[in-house]
């Protein structure tokens, strides 16, 4: 009979102290295969525990399979495989590196830290903790909470000039999410057209779907229409209201000719990427292609990551009608990606007016930062050698330098001088050569350092 | 000379009003494509307004590419497509429906209203605005922030025995979202097989990938191996601790044997879905495939929002050091969907022990909910008529009715008895034919319902 002590068991039940042991004897073969098991009340005799705790021991092996049981005969240890090795621990992984620290950063890809409404985020999200309790914990539809998709119908109206109903919006945890949800509902069939130079997460966010890609080259209204006549691509990836990274804004004349492209053969569609079209610095900004669309064929995709807090993961996409009946029957089984919480809070700040506040305060605070900055390279002695082109759309603009310094050299000094920066040459698929033009993204700059980071950027070029 | 009058433009600055006068005037073709604008000056003059006011409507005009200019000559109206069509609205789409009201729902579908430790959350939460407000506004690294990650292996080493590194996990915004990342990380060309029968939401997210799957059919102990040779699958998804909707646990014999088959060919993996491993109800949770796999064959896969609130959508995913390396170098340039203020409040949730003592008394809730039905079905007087299975496992068990009803026949007659419930059949892919047993999740059973709702399931079968 088996036997076995309860004596060093520690913090262990008897039960699990029990289980331990039996499991210890299968997996080292002193019990064999196939074996018989004493009975339940004979093994609580035996050791002189109660039957509830071999119950509870074999019970455990059981479901994990140690042994097994035959009807009316008992218990039986199971065969497990040979395959017990010894326990390797695998070697430690390196964790992603912080990268280096600058003097300025002109890459943009720091957030601002004092600039998000923090006092009213947090006072909403206690209010709708408090108020909403009940609601919270209902499961949200998969394109999200209605009142959600009501207050960014609304906030498009307002600020796009855009006609859209809640029920064309899907809400998703961030653009790169929602691209995929758009790959699951338009297919891998479709060749994806991408602009060239452009932003290079969105290439690689297609690639690492493995759908088809076309870069398509831009000339100084955007996307050539021609070469996207001949690419073959059925859907087109594109931001008309303020390109990445060249600025340009893609006049009306050229938004007709992309769509008379989508409307000239079946299921061809454009992915209308509006990133950052709050921060257009002069004037209004520029009605979206999805509001000249009459046909269907627009998705119109933005977040708030970038006018809220890259630390808040919600964007939305607005469907055309019949997407949307496509994604409610074949993609609304996904749940939402964004907590209720998150949902319910957002809706609170766009209804109470926070947003439309917030993004004027970050407009004219980019405002300030885009004049100090182009005031500061205009007091540059070597100023005449330097072009600043798209300076009024979006948080960054472009800088033409008069140099014979290929782009490596000039990104080198950059940083050697502790600027972060990169040039425009970096964001072309394929290879346009040396710019030598500087991308200038100020939404990271930090306040006083203006001046000496023209400074240094100058005395690296022109030492 | 363009004359306009000023008076009327309600609200309007009067560059809006300028802008919107000339805009009006192109679109409907009163000024000529390519006619030439008057100059800033000659307009103001004209028009007794500053030359600023009419320098911000040209320069919105030409941003938004009603007019374009010509060095040295000036600005002129552009050639619009003739594609000006009248505003078609786009019909009304219907609203995903609520459903229908049920005395009671056996299909887990509802979240647990009051379980939720929501005064701790919300006292975290705050907390965390109060304490993290600098963190919160740093981006959080793809895989997650190093708190949440940390919280998440001590959690897996005290509940599951598991011996992870926090650089090893990969957090998301729900395990849908994660199934997606996975496909991207080992790629389409290889077959997945999937649990026959199973939860038909594995199945669809596959599908929507386009990724060709198979369907294994089951033992008593889990997928059939031989079948699963035979399948030409590389990627096994399965959930061994508690098969749904079945409730099999795969015992540890089995569990080599999936590995065997996983180390037996390269580029092979066993995808472990945990969903509901927390709430085993019988002794200790049973340790899982991922803590016995030394070759890196497995990725662990489990969710917050089972175990918390469905409301919550953070899940995680451990992967082998290799497909670790591999996500690092190929997919971390996406964000983390999870925002930070969801990862810090629940990295304070778990390290705080309120993850642990939530998880013991919601185990206890559920026993007790799970003791009263099946006390409740046994005092039937047609109890004979039945059996339960696989009661100890996750939040369901099986119920075999003895009848020569078909399973529609049931499932009509318990929807008019006002009960909402599904049969195993329901989750084959391959039909199995009429299997007359339920699916009785009490997760989401009102407290006081039990008794009634058993009588109306008895009555209903055998009236």
């Amino acid at each position: 009979m088996l036997t076995y002590s309860f004596e060093n068991r520690g913090s262990d039940s008897l039960y699990e102290h029990l289980y331990k042991q039996i499991k210890a004897d299968i997996v080292s073969y002193r019990l064999a295969p196939d074996e018989r098991l004493p009975s339940k009340r004979a093994l609580s005799k035996h050791l002189n525990i109660s039957t509830v705790t071999v119950e509870s021991a074999y019970a455990q092996l059981l479901a994990e399979g140690y042994i097994y049981s035959v009807p009316k005969s008992g218990y039986f240890v199971s065969r497990l495989s040979s395959a017990a090795a010894s326990a390797v621990k695998p070697e430690h992984l390196p964790t992603a590196g912080e990268g280096e620290e600058f003097f300025a950063d002109f890459s943009g890809s720091y957030s601002e830290k004092e600039a998000f409404p923090f006092s009213v985020w947090a006072r909403l999200m206690r209010e709708t903790m408090s108020v909403s309790a009940e609601k919270l914990m209902v499961r949200s539809p998969s394109a999200g909470i209605s009142e959600l998709r009501e207050a960014i119908a609304a906030h498009l109206r307002a600020f796009r000039g855009m006609e859209v109903r809640p029920e064309q919006i899907v809400v998703g945890a961030g653009t790169e999410y929602l691209y995929g949800l758009i790959i699951q509902l338009l297919g891998r069939e479709r060749v994806y057209a991408l602009e060239d130079p452009g932003y290079r997460k969105i290439g690689r966010i297609y690639e690492a779907n493995r759908v088809p890609c076309a870069y398509i080259p831009m000339d100084e209204h955007g996307v050539d229409p021609a070469a996207l006549g001949k690419s073959g691509a059925n859907v087109l990836h594109i931001s008309p209201s303020h390109h990445f990274p060249t600025g340009i804004v893609t006049p009306v004349s050229r938004r007709y000719e992309l769509l008379s492209w989508a409307c000239s053969a079946p299921g061809r569609y454009i992915i209308e990427d509006d990133y950052d079209s709050e921060f257009r610095l002069l004037g209004k900004p520029i009605p979206p292609l999805q509001s000249i669309d009459l046909m269907g064929k627009v998705i119109y995709i933005n977040t708030f990551s970038k006018s809220l807090s890259s630390t808040i993961r919600i964007s939305y996409m607005v469907l055309p009608t019949e997407l949307m009946r496509e994604y409610e029957s074949r993609l609304s089984f996904y749940s939402c990606t964004v907590s209720n919480f998150d949902q319910y809070t957002l809706a609170a700040f766009i209804k109470g007016g926070y947003l439309e506040k917030h993004i004027n305060r970050m407009r004219n605070h980019y405002r300030t930062r885009r004049d100090e900055l182009i005031a500061a390279i205009r007091s540059q002695p070597h100023f005449a050698r330097v072009r600043i082109k798209e300076e009024d759309a979006g948080l960054h603009f472009l800088l033409e330098l008069q140099t014979s310094l290929s782009d490596s050299e000039i990104s080198s000094r950059c940083r050697s001088a502790g600027l972060r920066i990169s040039c425009l040459s970096e964001y072309y698929h394929t290879s346009p050569g040396d710019s030598r033009t500087l991308l200038i993204n100020y939404s990271g700059l930090e306040a006083g350092h203006t001046e000496e980071a023209v400074d240094r950027l100058f005395s690296a070029i022109w030492p």
